[in-house]
This record gives structure tokens, C-alpha cells and sequence, in this order.
């Protein structure tokens, strides 16, 4: 079959791969019909993780049931699912405790597996035709048959629930107020799941003018951080009362408007606008040792977090990255009836082979280049 | 009446003040019969804080209502009551969801008030024969009529009340494992907080012998940190498996065994043992900027936090001082029913008279001088 | 001044009745500018209960303030404030617990206190030109000034946080599918709440045409249950599978579509679609007593339960008049950012003296008298 | 093999019957050390249930794994498991919700599936030498080797859940007061787990004085029915409070003093004990059904319920049967580090072919048979 593979630092190849198949009774293999690129392939992309060369990328899939192993009891073949970029064994602690992105049995060293990911077991992506999914009837989320919401759909492996876990870490309740560090695909969505859950006035910061106007469709405020201090704005906006609740989108990769990176300039600002006990969800990723990083705090995985502030005004803080399986059949419920468009946020629905060219437009952050869709 | 007061760094005078009264109809005004010296009085006695000379010190109070203002329908004279050591207006939003700790009506440019505290409003406290109390319906717990349970009641005005504020930041729940970094009075307060809840296993870290001795009576595992690292000693005793939640109880000036002010060292020490989706309390005050700090960090307020090992964890954190009026009635019932017993920790008994000797024996960290408690 | 009295069943009158003033520091006196007639206004009315002869009726009001007692350090005169129906003390334990409903100390034999209402105390109602708050600082919501969104702000006293309370009684959650018993005033607006906090699906059942096309205004399902048995049909409308969540808003005088009463109806049918773990959210008025009901058990306040089945699908049941000020500050805010108008339901605004006519055509449930708001 | 199969009302036989084995890949075989006698296995020996003639009965199970099918990945030949009595799938939504007790795709009509019951699917039961488990990775606790706390561990299958369950069904906070129906093994875990969870007070209402004299020993106090009204008794030894929580633990066939059945008797005096706003946990077993029931409403699984009382209240109640697996890691961590020791109510240890004679003396109440476990 034919797959995406890492190939090195800023290097991605399609290239023909041995077929994706049954390997224990509890997998399925199931036929991709959609693979999101993701911006956390872009630190596989570019070198910043360990990635070993011939890996096949890809966690955020799509597709139908192509075969099933013998254990496998509720999938049938032909079935349309999504499959959460997190695996889970189903049996472990975490796993029944609704923790599934941190899977104890799952066969990395620390806790948590995923398709196509550094560190995070051996699995390999669903950029390709097939993807050999273990644990197939606890991990895959069966869709409605067809065609029909293919992008809306294609959102529920990871970045609708990622947006959406960072409104529920940050304890977001109906008629309260929040701003969102980020208006990438992951931001976006922590907007739309904002707007979803009843959030009273809703802050998108970012400094691209194209990612600002997908924020305004689902009726956040924009603030353009390359205008000025974003907490300043927002103090300004909620006359000096600040946000209830915010989420970070962004990560450890942060920058400044000028282009430095400037990893805790995002909790900088929520710490600042965020009112004295609220709460803040951290979505975006931070790795516990960065080799590569800029400095020495950096390379330990430290921030120079502004807890003082934290601490005196009371706040809480969630982090980590989704449990995709909490939320995912909701998502989904919210979907179907109509009540929720993730795929608004689409920019490219490309073939596998244009997969080189998708992630050198999207690592370039080009004008345009929102979020891409490889159609095997 | 006679009180204590502060007069510069290391230095409190036991002297006559004017006689507390009524001011507003909602007042009331108590006589002292308990007020304890805290840990964080040593933060003004030090000088560390900007409290102007002459403050009456004290916000652990308890003791019998002596007037009540034309507003007050509830309390009445006699009756005896703790009074929690934040101030609350009872009307104003955080109030009325029950974050007394953080009213944004009661006088201090950042929200939250407290009986005798730097930055905390302009309230006198408590280490005097009376005090007046604002909003003294809303804010005074009525306790049983007599002298029972004394030492116990006491307790409720602070310490116990944050010590289990920081298990409930955490998360805590039946049936799991914590570890409490420092066993001072609130460290030793939130393990006893924890037996109470049910906690499996229960790790207490200090260095101090007759402190970790006090932690082993009320059922902890004690953690000499001056004997090794205290994140290994824990991760052997639980087979590599770590603590499900943690406790800070320390704060910004937290040492290291040799006595160099390392204030990420107790997070650091959670973050390592916290297993993977846990949670930490924090309760240790760490202040937004610190101007004579040892470094240009800490006078900023910021820590060298471990946040990118906490993110991929997924790690929660909750922070802040406690709202003690969520809890004191409760724990309050407990005393009552005989299942509580936080008077334990009490090391003295002195008089007003002896606050002077008090306070320089509890800073100089004097063995034995576990928690103080003044009868005026 | 004038004001809507009780004077028997099915009789109120216009008087002449002496000022409401400030009788204890804490209290504030507001001039009524909205006075909402509830379908629980009609229980007094028609002679269920035990209200005396000359009590002023009136418990959902708004106004601005006009005077405020020496206690009082919040509100000033001229603020436009929403009055929640239950009146709270802010001290008790309940009042501390956000259970604002159940207030101990507000002086009536059993926990709560209201304006205007059987059983409740002996507040007087605020269908009058002026009506006297207890604790006014602790009960009174302050609102922007002015005279915009008059008719929505007036659902904040009862309605809109009764049809809220509903739908958290019965554990919603976004993405979740509900049905509500009963499309009068309280049903739409938890249908409205529902909508707000992310519902996936929303069915409302009633049998009369004008308030099922109210329904279907914020995007529910209208079931008309004289066209066959409500349950039917909505468990055609889901295949079987149910609803997540369900709530009462009918109450005790439930009656079928032939007019009998039948009093367990409405949650005989919600037990039937709730499916296995759901919840139930009951705000419909039941009484512990109804010595004029039809039967006997009805008599002692009892219902012919479906407790067997309730218990076998694991259910679980909220019940109770709505604490409103758990929720009125925030939906103050979502009216004021324009994403709740819970004001549509308005069928009539009057002036006072047109109150007898009110009651009598909203007694009768004539066509289109949905929700009537009086302007003294 | 041999087993303990259901022969009809009131008799059972040890017998020879085929041997347990793997059926299905995801399936293990469990040689069972111990199986307790439960009291809803009295419903169907009492032939109040449509079970079919030759069934093996036992639904509270320990063991070790002797067998495991190809797609077993976490147990391995010689675990030591426990059971938990409701059987589940792991995949379907409300497996994934954590609400075991209540699978979609179990096998049977209604959600839930269960060992050796009435109702619940087609399974064999645990009264025998070996017990064929479904989707054994997923539904089998592991517990240390060895035999230690073998009668305490067999509570976990069932009844110390149970009893947690109707605890947290309550909402039972730490420093609460709570109620419990029944001093049954059920009545007797819930007033253990209240205990453990810090409650303040805990009654515990039965008419047994063995029964009762076990409740003592948790630190419970003791109301006798049989002496005068429960409610009566609690309310003057709570001066007139009432409790925060209660617990039902009897379930349909609930007795009078003088014997006479009447379900609605003990909702009736915790409907009467808990105070307004407080709630309650039903695990007591009722049926949507009840054939042979003394009366027509009974026949239709109903009860004259005091709703009206509740409503007025704003009491909540949640119900069911407990999801074992939310809670038996925990309760097992809990006996392992000594905080718990449910095995207390073990009266009678037996070996297999005892069964018929056990059965005989637990069906009659007999004094002193509180709680037998069998070891095949």
C-alpha cells in the first residue's frame, strides 16, 4: 500500500509500504478515506522530536472497516468510524478511569499511545490506504454510513476533542467568558466549543489576519497580538474585569510577534486576563525535555511561569492532551444534528500523493494553509 | 485594650490600643479567647511584606460575641463563634459562589480581605481582647456554648480549613495515595484532612524529626527529605507507581536540606511523584512579586517550573488560599462527633503577654514550638 | 400605593395599601417596574392553597431602587435590580450553600422564604408599585441601567433560572438529547436552557398549539400529546434509543388530554424515555399535602410512582424549587451579550390595574395568554 | 463440574454439570476460591423471578484465571480476580461512561448484564467450581497473590460496591450525616463506606439485634424499628435536624415490624429524616414488575410514593445497581493498605455441597446467618 513516511528533519516521502493487517484478534485494519495533517506533525516534521526514518505519519483518521480480527465483536466490516489519535488497551486504570490518552498497557514507555507519534509506542500513522487499529472495538468511534459530514467527522480523531478538553480543563461554564491563546485548527476549535457550550463572550489571540476571520465565524472576538499587548486588549474589552476561563492553544513552540520564541508568553497573558479564581486549560503541547530548545530552562522542559500571580489570584489549571473517547460520541451527536461544523475550518482536501507539498505549505504557516485533508 | 502589634522587621510589642467597636450596623465585635500565631504571620514579622507599623497582628481568631451592630439578626451576645480568617462581604460575586476568600467588595486593591494581614484590606486582627468583625452574620461560624473542644475549635479558622482545601485542590478522592510536601501546622493539617477522607497511603515530606513524628500520628508514611531525595524515597515505597494527588504546604520561601531558598523544590518533588493524570493542591503561598527576593526570577513572582513534565503528564493544579467558609462547618461536625482532632499540633499555650517570646521562638523554628496559641 | 391583592379564589382586586418602607437596616425598598403573573400565581388564585385574604401576590420582579436601610453597603438608589422569588438570609447553612431556596432563617415553618406566596413567609408580592427586600444587599441582582431588555430581564427572578434549574437537575450535558414535560412559561424556557448549554436534541411536549410553535421558535421537537401517547412517539423520533435527560415542568395539577388530572402522568412518561443512567429534573410544584385533591393519596402528596421501573433503568431524580441566584447572575450576562431572549415568550404587557383581567384570561389558559408582564 | 443449580421456588441442588470453558477469544475461565450467598439470589430462590430450572446461581465470584482465550492480553494463567457480579462489553457508550451495570450489548433485553441472574443475560453463575467470564480483560479486578484477605476481597464482587454506590448515590459529603434502611451485608457496606468516606453521624435502621449489633461496629448508631418509628427516633437524636443523606439497602419486599410487606415504608422514612436540599441512594432492588406482588400497584412495579414531601424538600435521589468497576480498584487498595475490612460480616464459611443447607438458613432469616461464602 501506499503511505506517508518521515524520512528526516523537513522531509516526508510517499512511498509504497508492506500492507497494514491483522496482527491479534482484538484489531481491525480499516480502509483511510480521510487523514488530517496536524500541527503536532510538524514537530515530527521538523526534527524537534526522535522520530525513527520510515515511520508512517498520521493520527487524525478516518475511514471503514476492512477486516476484523477474531475477538472483534461490534465492528463489522463496512463500518464508517473515526479513530481517536490516542489508543487505549480498554483494561488498564487509566483506560477505565475515561483516561484513555494515557493508557498504561499500550507499550510506550510513559504513559499514553498514539498512531504515527513519537514516543508514544510504536504504532504507525493512517497517512497511507490501511491502518491496523488494536483494540479495535474499544478505540473505534462508528459513524453514520456514507459520505455525508466527511470533514466534519475527520475532526473528531483529535482536534475537536483537543478544543474542546481545553474548555472542560479550564472549567468553562454557560454564561461565562473565555479567551483562547492560538487560532490555529486547535484554537478554532476551542472557539467553536466555547460558542457550543454557552460561553458568554468568547477571545481569539492570534496575529495571522486569515486565522482571525475563521475565529470571528463562530463569534469570537479577534485580537491581533502584533497590534499591541493582547492581555492589555482584553483587560480593555471586559472593562478591567478579565476573562472567567482561558485555554492555551499554541504550545511550547511559541513566538512573539517578532518571531522569537517565547515559551511562556502565553500563560503570561492568561495568567494576566484570566479573574481571580477562574481557570485555565493548556491544550497546547509542552515536552518535559526539549534538546533542541533555546536554552537551558527550555532544554529541561521549564518554563518561567509566572506562579506568584497564579497562585495569589487562586487559579487552576488543567493540562494534557485529550482523552479523545470522552467526548468523541457527543461530537459526533452534535454533528448529525446539525448543531456543530468543525469542518469549517478546512482549508485543502488533497490526494496522498501531494502530501510532500501539503506539509511544506502547512510547516510554512502559508497564507491560506488553515488545515489540510489527505483523501487516500 | 491590649494587643499585639507590628513595629518592623522581627520586632511585635505587646501594648494598649484603642477598644475595638462597632462601626457599621452589619459589625459585630468579639472577645478574644483564642488566637493563634500562624506561619504566615512570620512572612510580616519578618518583613518580607509592606504591613505598616502599628497593625494588630493575628487572623486565626476565635472567641464570644461581645456587641452586635443594628443589622446583625443572627449572632447574638455570648454566642461563640470562629471567625475564618478571610473577610467576605457576602454579596458581592465571588462571595456568592462560595470564593469567600477572594470578595471583591471588602476593601483591598486585589481581591479577598483578612483580619490582620498585609495587602488584605485594613482590618485589625485578632492577637487582642477584641476584635471587630465585618459583616459578622455572614462571616462568624457559631460553635457550642462552653469551653470544649478549645484547642480544636481553633483550628477552624485557618489551618485545618486550608489544609484540607489543599486535598480537595487535588482532587483527592476515597481509596487513593497522597504525598504533602512540609509538615508544618498546614502540612500536618492536610494529612490528617486526607485519613479523614479516606485516603489509602499518605506521604508526608519535611526534615524536621518532632514535625514528621507528629505526621506518623495521625497515620502518615514521614519522608525525611534530609536523608535523600525525597521524589525517590516515594517512588520506591510505591514500587515506581507514584501518588495519585499532592500537596504544597510550604510556600515561596521552601529550602532545600542545606538551607538554600529553592522555591520550585517542593513542585519539583510533585510533579516527579504525581502519576500520570493526578492532581496537585497548592496551599503554600507564593506571592505575584517578592522585591527582596534572592533572585531577579522570585522577585517577579516566577518559578523554574517543571511545566512541560506536568503537561505530559496531564497533571491538574489547583491554587490559592482557602475559602474557609466552605468548610469550617463541617469539619466543625466532625470535632463535634468526635472525629476530628486538629487541637493535636497545639505545642503551647501563652498569654497575650507572652506573644513577644511567641513569635521569636515559632520564626527561629524551635523544636518543639509546633503551633502557638495566645489567650488573651 | 396600589397594589394586586388576594381576596378568595378566583378573586384579586386593585387596592389601595399602605407604602412598603424599610423596616430593618438590611433592607431596601424598590419600585416595581416589571411584575410577571406565574402559572404558580395561579395555585393562590384559585383557592389551592391557603394564602390570607389581603396579601399583596407577586413573586417575579424587577425595579430600580428607591431607598435602602442604614445597613446596606452595596446597592444605592437608582439601581435597577432583579428580585429573585425565593428571598434568602445569606447566613444559614443553606443560604451559604448556594441553596438560596431553602433559606432556615426567612420565618417560615419550613425551609424558604418568597414574595407574595403560600406557605413561604409573610413577605408581601411585588404586583404594587413599591415592594419591601429583606436582605437586599445578599437577594437583589444588580442590572445595566436603563430601560433595555426590560421584558428579558424580567424572566431572571424565576422562570428563565427555574427552566435552567430543570435541565441541571436532570445532568445535561452538550450533546445530550432531552424532553421537557409541559410547553407553558417554565418548559420553554428549559428548553431555551437547553438549547443554550449545547443540547443535541430537544423534545417538548404539550397539547396546546400556540405553545408548541413556541417551542419549535428556540429549535425544539413539538410532541402534541392528544395525537397519541407522548412516549410513543418520541421513542419512534429516536429509534428506539430515548432521551438522555428529561424534565417536569407541569406539576401537580397534570392533566390528561381529556382534562382529568393524573398527576403522575408527566413522569410516567419521562421514566418510559429517559433511557438506562439518564436523569430527571423535576421543577413542576408538587405539595406535601393537597387536602382538596381528588383522591386520597393525592390528599397526602403521594403519587402513584413507576419507582420499579425508575429504579431498574438506574435514573436519577432532582427535584425542588430553583435556588435562583445560582444561576441569574450569568444569564443576566447571556441576555446582555445577546445570546439568550428569554423575553420572547411576552404575550401581554399591562398596566395594574388591567391585573384582574390578567389572572382571569391566563387562569383560563385562553389562547395566547402566555406570559403576562405588568408595568405598575 | 459441580455447581449450585436453581431447581424451583425454594430449592436448589449441587450437581454435576458440564465444565466452564473459553468460548470466545476475549474470554477467561476462572476456578473459583470463594462465592458468596447475596440476598438477591433469595429473590430467585424464592421464586419471585422467571429464572430457568438447571441454572448455575452465584453472582458474587473470586478466583484464579485458569484458562484465557487467544485475545486475552492482560490476565494470564494464575491471577488471583475478583469478579464484579454485572458483566460488560467495554466498548458500548455506556460501558465507556463507566456505567457497567447497565451494557448495551451484554445479551440481554434490558441494559445490564449479570453471573447467574434473573434477567440479565444468559450467563452461568459462580456457585461451582469454574466460571467462564466475557470480555475477562476488561470485567476481572486483579488482586495480590497468595490468600490473604480472601473475605474481605469477595466483598468486592458485590456488596461493599453496592454500598459505596448508594453512599455516592446520596452525594454524601465528608462531616455529613447519614441515614441507612437495612442492616443487611448491604445496609452494613454502606454504613462501612460512610465510615471510611468521614461521615459525621451514621444511623443505621433495622430490626435485628444481630444485625444492629454489626452496625455498632463501624461506629453506626443502631435505630430499632421494632421499638417505635425510625423517623421519630432519628429526628429527636438529630434534635430535630434530620440527617444530610440517605440510604436504602431493602428494596421491594421490605417488611413492617409486624411483617407485613410494604415497599413504600422505608423512601418513607428517609423522605421524612433527610433534611430539604440533602439526598438519597436507592440500591435496594425494585422491579419494573412484580407478577405475584401482593397488590395491583405492586403487580406494576409502582409505589404510593411521598413525591410531594420530596419535591418540597428539593431532595435528589439517584438509583440503580452499582457499576462495580467504578469503584472495586479502589475499595480494593483500600482493604490492602488496612482502612477496610468488609469481610466482618462473614458469618458462615462453607464448602460447595453446604450450598442447599445455606440457602434454607439465610432464606429464613435465621439469627446469625448475616452473610455466607462458599469455597467450591
Amino acid at each position: 500500500m501506499r503511505a506517508v513516511t518521515y524520512q528526516g528533519p523537513h522531509e516526508v516521502r510517499v512511498e509504497e509500504v508492506p500492507d497494514a493487517k491483522v496482527e491479534a484478534p482484538t484489531d481491525a485494519v480499516v480502509k483511510i478515506t480521510s487523514a488530517n495533517v496536524c500541527g503536532s506533525d510538524l514537530h515530527m516534521y521538523e526534527g524537534r522530536t526522535d522520530l525513527e526514518t520510515g515511520r508512517i505519519l498520521g493520527h487524525e483518521n478516518m475511514g471503514t472497516v476492512a477486516e476484523v480480527g477474531s475477538g472483534i465483536t461490534r465492528l463489522k466490516v463496512g463500518d464508517r468510524v473515526s479513530l481517536p489519535f490516542n489508543i487505549g488497551c480498554g483494561h488498564c486504570r487509566n483506560c477505565q478511569a475515561q483516561k484513555t490518552g494515557f493508557c498504561l498497557e499500550i507499550g510506550s514507555d510513559t504513559p499514553g499511545g498514539a498512531f504515527g507519534f513519537a514516543d508514544m509506542g510504536p504504532y504507525q500513522g493512517g497517512q497511507a490506504e490501511y491502518l491496523r487499529v488494536p483494540f479495535a472495538d474499544f478505540n473505534a468511534l462508528r459513524l453514520p454510513g456514507g459520505t455525508e459530514h466527511e470533514l466534519d467527522f475527520t475532526m473528531l480523531s483529535d482536534i475537536f476533542p483537543t478544543g474542546w478538553h481545553g474548555t472542560r480543563l479550564a472549567g468553562l461554564e454557560p454564561g461565562e467568558s473565555i479567551a483562547v491563546m492560538g487560532a490555529g485548527p486547535v484554537g478554532l476549535m476551542a472557539a467553536l466549543s466555547a460558542s457550543i457550550q454557552g460561553a458568554d463572550r468568547i477571545f481569539v489571540v492570534d496575529q495571522h489576519a486569515d486565522r482571525l476571520a475563521l475565529a470571528e465565524k463562530v463569534g469570537a472576538t479577534p485580537i491581533d497580538f502584533s497590534e499591541g499587548d493582547p492581555a492589555e486588549q482584553i483587560m480593555e474589552a471586559t472593562k478591567g474585569v478579565g476573562v472567567d476561563r482561558g485555554v492555551e492553544a499554541v504550545g511550547w513552540q511559541a513566538h512573539d510577534h517578532e518571531g522569537v520564541e517565547h515559551p511562556a508568553g502565553t500563560y503570561d497573558t492568561l495568567v494576566d486576563v484570566v479573574r481571580a479564581t477562574g481557570g485555565i486549560g493548556g491544550v497546547g503541547i509542552f515536552l518535559p525535555a526539549d534538546p533542541h530548545g533555546p536554552d537551558e530552562l527550555m532544554q529541561q522542559g521549564r518554563l518561567r511561569f509566572p506562579f506568584g500571580k497564579l497562585w495569589f489570584k487562586g487559579l487552576s489549571l488543567g493540562t494534557g492532551q485529550a482523552d479523545v473517547k470522552i467526548y468523541n460520541r457527543r461530537l459526533r451527536d452534535l454533528i448529525i444534528a446539525g448543531r456543530a461544523n468543525p469542518g469549517f475550518i478546512v482549508s485543502h482536501e488533497l490526494g496522498l500523493d501531494q502530501a510532500v507539498e501539503a506539509y511544506q505549505h502547512f510547516d510554512a504557516r502559508d497564507e491560506g494553509w488553515t488545515k489540510v485533508v489527505l483523501h487516500p
